[in-house]
């Protein structure tokens, strides 16, 4: 006997004939014994189309943050109830609850809740009556009793924590992809499924822009030790397994774990700047107090006589005008010679938790791209992770050259 | 101050300009000190959509009541947030709750469940709070803590249950009629909109035929002795209310209250029945068996010497097809003569607790009939109404002649 959560997402049950061929799924690869938890979002554009109504009656509906999650919410309850009588209409009981009602307590960041708890006594009672039981992912309530949701791939994270609270075998994400590649397969003509990755080099690879999972679902894992097992709603193929550390040798014996890309990043150089002490702090607080994140970070010597300085960094390209309006303000008071903005850039990282003990890492990546003729505009490095700027019309290019440098077994 | 409840249905908010408009008029007639409450219903035709929705599933999606009331219920979940939002869009404070969040339990009967208790603490807090509180009708929560919804006019049942146990002052259900009427408008050119009608009276209307108001939401207001003011969403005009007796002389002094007429009514005639004892017990418990409503009943002797007898009754049209069969066969069974049919009949007839000390009533009614040239077929009397049936295209000419013979004035 296991207990299984399998989470489904809103692409998944975007229609009724989606939401049977779900349910039929499930009931095939369900052992006799097997306890199953189902965590469904809301049907395909179903969320999309609230937000739409809201805007018919405010064009910021976001700002009544306890109104929106009482009409999101809706979105993710019609499809437990619809999955849950495609169960029943296949043969087998099922009962569907709502994330309160399965016991997800929530902190009141309506909009961007977070999972305080989750008492999950009703969900263990309807599995030993012999049900399967459809959650609503998303969502939960917090101690006034309000709905709740808890933001960007919600669903995901309430799987996760519904497994760990439920001392579940096994957590299940079914997704468009069949799991998690060594490089995006649309881009890396070699790349390979992993069969295993780490929670560290997970998180590393989605904050660089691997975009299989959202990283507060993989760091509930993290937290709740839950192995999440990636894989496709299409295909019964094994996906990829999220967890601790490596069981597979033929996985751990990588110096890295994948290549990751982000192509929505744009670069601005203040140039020409005097030098003096708080420059940086002068820009980055001003770029801080728009709530603009800031990535990679260079300051360079222009002038070594006149001491004048270059500062050039890198933001996401939907943050570039405001970013540049921001920084146009302080580089006039700092009295810098001019502010590029460049957004033909890309960055390409390698990510790995094996990097560490392998000091020649970081030079076999330059060596791929300098053979590739690719020029390197700015290196930053973290613990498992080294990144690099480049122009994103070589993006394609780079992705292959350092992937093959890696993974040409 | 007054505390008000105040219910609008699904076509006042079937559009989000409908719910801008509900919640600019119910601001404009608040008074400063006033806290209201209001109830409302699904968005127009969100119902129906639903249910189509669960029909993809499933042909016959009322088998699972659970999770079809899990499914309906987002329906007003929707519309309350977005009233909510309306109500702060136009600068008041405002908040939305569920039928569970207002407190409102009910029995497990899943599509047509009951309420038996309301706690509405939180309404209280949200109204001394200075909040406007938007309430889902048609849903409670039952000891298991799942949804369960009224069935048939349950929002008005929700807000009239509601106002008893806020102990408001007034609860006002919001329609596309301006009230109720003497007879029907459409039909008796001369009716007139009642001030008052009395709790028993509304009640033998609606059952009659008049389609105002849902009999449940009467019998809670006769329960809990809340009066219901009946008025139009379109007009600020005073409607009608709903109460335990008359305060108005004017509308005391009426010997009847109204004019009553249903057109879904069929004759079925069984002729020829030896007449043995049970035989009338034969054919209702039959229909009984077949959950079919019989209401006007005649048994008449067809030939005294032979003790042949007639049985004649009616049903409602929606219920003839199914009635004719059970009645063939008991007919066969009795060795009837014949059964036969008859679809073109009306009922119209009369209502008002005046009758009662006015024995010449009835035969005013009648004479009215007779004086128009219409034909009685089958005659049946409650304590406080009488009931004719007739041939139904002379439906308009009775209602009219009976009108103006009580409201001649």
């Amino acid at each position: 006997m296991a207990l299984v959560v399998k989470k489904f997402g809103g692409s998944s049950v975007a229609t009724t004939e989606k939401i049977m061929n779900v349910a039929k799924r499930i009931l095939n690869e369900k052992k006799p014994d097997d306890q199953v938890v189902v965590v469904v979002s809301a049907m395909g554009k179903t969320t999309d189309n609230l937000i739409k109504l809201a805007q018919g009656i405010n064009k910021e509906p976001y700002q009544f943050t306890r109104e929106m999650d009482m009409l999101l919410t809706t979105g993710e309850q019609v499809s437990i109830s619809l999955l849950a009588m495609a169960f029943m209409t296949l043969g087998h009981p099922a009962v569907s609850m709502t994330g309160p009602m399965a016991g997800m307590k929530t902190d009141s960041a309506h909009t961007k809740g977070r999972i305080l708890d989750i008492t999950p006594e009703r969900v263990h009672k309807e599995l030993d009556a012999g049900k399967i039981v459809v959650v609503a992912g998303f969502q939960g309530k917090d101690d006034a009793g309000d709905y709740v949701t808890l933001g960007r791939g919600g669903s995901d994270t309430s799987a996760v924590a519904l497994a760990g609270a439920l001392h579940a075998d096994s957590c299940e994400i079914y997704t468009d992809v069949d799991g998690v590649y060594t490089a995006d397969p649309r881009i890396a003509k070699n790349a390979r499924k992993m069969k295993e990755i780490t929670y560290s080099e997970m998180l590393e690879m989605a904050r660089l822009g691997a975009g299989v999972m959202q990283p507060r679902s993989v760091e509930m894992g993290q937290l709740l030790n839950i192995p999440i097992h990636v894989r496709s709603t299409f295909t019964t193929h094994t996906g990829t397994v999220i967890r601790e550390d490596y069981t597979m040798k033929e996985e751990k014996d990588y110096v890295i774990r994948g290549v990751a890309h982000d192509d929505k990043v744009a670069k601005i150089a203040v140039l020409g700047i005097p030098n003096t002490p708080g420059i940086a702090h002068e820009i980055f607080s001003a770029l801080a107090a728009a709530k603009i994140d800031v990535d990679m970070i260079v300051q360079s010597i222009r002038n070594i006589e006149k001491n004048v300085t270059d500062m050039v960094f890198t933001v996401s390209t939907g943050d570039l005008s405001e970013a540049k309006r921001v920084v146009d303000k302080v580089a006039d008071k700092l009295g810098a010679v001019a502010v590029l903005v460049e957004e033909d850039v890309a960055k390409v990282s390698i990510v790995g938790a094996g990097m560490l003990g392998n000091p020649g890492t970081a030079a076999r990546m330059f060596g791929a791209l300098c053979k590739a003729g690719i020029n390197i505009d700015i290196i930053s490095t973290s613990e498992i992770s080294i990144s690099c700027l480049i122009k994103g019309a070589e993006l394609e290019k780079a992705v292959n050259a350092i992937h093959d440098e890696f993974f040409n077994d």
